[in-house]
């Protein structure tokens, strides 16, 4: 399996990209051909003098690398991707990699 | 369910990083009391002019935030926090948050 890791800066306005998030980009990238699953957290750092460095981390998940980059020159992840840049004011760093299951889990 | 990321920046010796995670540090992390589940991926910056932030990323889960508190207080959550500085060498950032299920999916 393949997971995109989403890892989203502070935005400027964490309402606003809330409200984004939710209302337009979830049900964007829920298009995404072949995505086998799809889970957020808004973390916190572990060390309570810290502060995350990410206000949001999104993860999907597909079968292998191809279904992948299927889905990302697809119609509906281009349109997911041109999405970033109306609310994650924050940045957004993109990474992919192949999962390797150490203890399985459902997550559901 | 709770989601702990570890985000492990690019080590010194990434052979000696590899070994000394898969042969010591994942057999001590998988004694975490209530641990649920463990992936780990070695990702890739999507753009291909970037490159990655981090080395390897971590992933564990528990049952919720009391279950994971208690895991980490343990002697056996004390013991591989502690092993981090033998072979973290590029640092580790570790990021707990509740767990959002969009699409939920199995990871074996």
């Amino acid at each position: 399996m393949v997971k995109l890791s989403v890892l989203y800066g502070h935005p400027q306005d964490p309402g606003a990209f809330d409200r984004h998030y939710n209302q337009v980009h979830v049900p964007l990238a829920k298009k995404f051909p072949g995505l086998k699953g799809f889970t957020t957290d808004k973390p916190m750092a572990i060390n309570p003098q810290e502060n995350s460095p990410y206000y949001l981390i999104a993860t999907l998940y597909w079968e292998n690398m191809q279904a992948f980059q299927e889905a990302v020159q697809s119609s509906e992840g281009q349109a997911a991707a041109g999405d970033l840049q109306n609310f994650a004011t924050g940045g957004a760093t993109l990474l992919v990699g192949e999962l390797e299951v150490v203890a399985p889990v459902s997550l559901s």
